[in-house]
């Protein structure tokens, strides 16, 4: 079961919410990047950025310089996949079909080496399976200028939208076309890099994933 | 051009900053949800959410009684495309292809009404173009329960990445396959709600948007 605390219990839509820890970690699993919110000076700043899980840890890494992960206190990190636009009858009603998952917590610096190695290998694993061992691994001056941070699943709010538009019952009356317009994503045909001396085969741990993706 | 204030001027990989408008333009137009991010009880918030833009404003809208919709001070709006995962020789060079944008500053409670429904038609019409002359439009009471708020697009800043990896000059001479994998999205054939009670088509503006869309 997720966590209750009072801002992951949903006060809108309610019946969007998902409770299931399986759920959390399927929505996290699905995506590439997620948006981090932190604080700074005061002022909200949201970052676009990758991220790997372990078990009820997620990691998330930066040039040792980044304002972004620099702050303390609680940070928010939502991850949104968009699955369809729904079209209802009336404009109110219009909505999107989405999941997304919402997690708070403090970001803790991960100092030991290897937890940082884990976390950092998770992370490339999330953006590019296989391609922690098919590339070089960091130097230590590479490790030396990246931080690291964990930030715990403990406090987190899974929301899920799915299915035809809701609307007014008066309205289904109405001439007017509904449904949903669905939004898929795909890899498309890998690119070599032109500066690449040998002619190499993309490798199957690439050429596996090029398959629809939803 | 865009601004150049202390929280728009990139810290790091300034050579992927774009300074014109007509680049921020693109981004958000080419959008359908951003992060709003907001502070509520001193923490970080970030909600998925559709917007709209009108010229040099940003529009969103919300339940009246949305927790991230009633704070004061400064928010900040991302928008982001991902267009591929970047794979190189290193761990340590991998990343992502990506437009983003981020735009700063308080929001504006619209107050009113011919700028409250230009608003509610820029972000229905974002979402789903057309369907705010082939829906029925907003009632009284509708408009009543809904907050429509404006951000000023004065101080934003535009980041992208495209292109191949670009490696340390020693790592490309290793034996490591090297390109990027790109990611595209495009829109499924439409699904009928099947509470619709009549044999209509689906419109031509729902129609004329199903091709691959960057």
């Amino acid at each position: 079961m997720l966590s209750t605390t009072p801002r992951t219990t949903l006060g809108r839509s309610k019946h969007r919410g998902l409770t299931d820890r399986e759920d959390l970690y399927a929505v996290l699993d699905a995506g590439l990047v997620c948006h981090l919110g932190v604080v700074v000076d005061g002022a909200p700043m949201v970052v676009p950025t990758g991220y790997g899980r372990i078990g009820d840890t997620l990691y998330l890494h930066g040039s040792t310089g980044a304002t972004s992960l620099r702050g303390t206190g609680d940070v928010c990190v939502t991850v949104t996949h968009l699955d369809g636009v729904v079209l209802a009858r009336s404009v109110f009603h219009h909505s999107l079909n989405y999941r997304s998952a919402m997690i708070y917590g403090p970001l803790r610096p991960v100092e030991e080496d290897e937890e940082r190695l884990a976390g950092l290998r998770a992370i490339t694993e999330q953006l590019a399976p296989g391609q922690w061992d098919a590339a070089r691994e960091p130097t230590r001056k590479e490790l030396a200028a990246t931080s690291v941070l964990a930030l715990s699943l403990a406090e987190a709010s899974v929301k899920v939208r799915q299915g035809p538009p809701l609307d007014d019952e008066e309205d289904y009356a109405l001439p007017i076309w509904a449904g949903v317009l669905p939004l898929h994503s795909a890899w498309g045909v890998p690119e070599a890099d032109p500066a690449m001396t040998m002619d190499l085969d993309v490798p199957k741990h690439i050429t596996s994933r090029i398959m629809p993706i939803r």
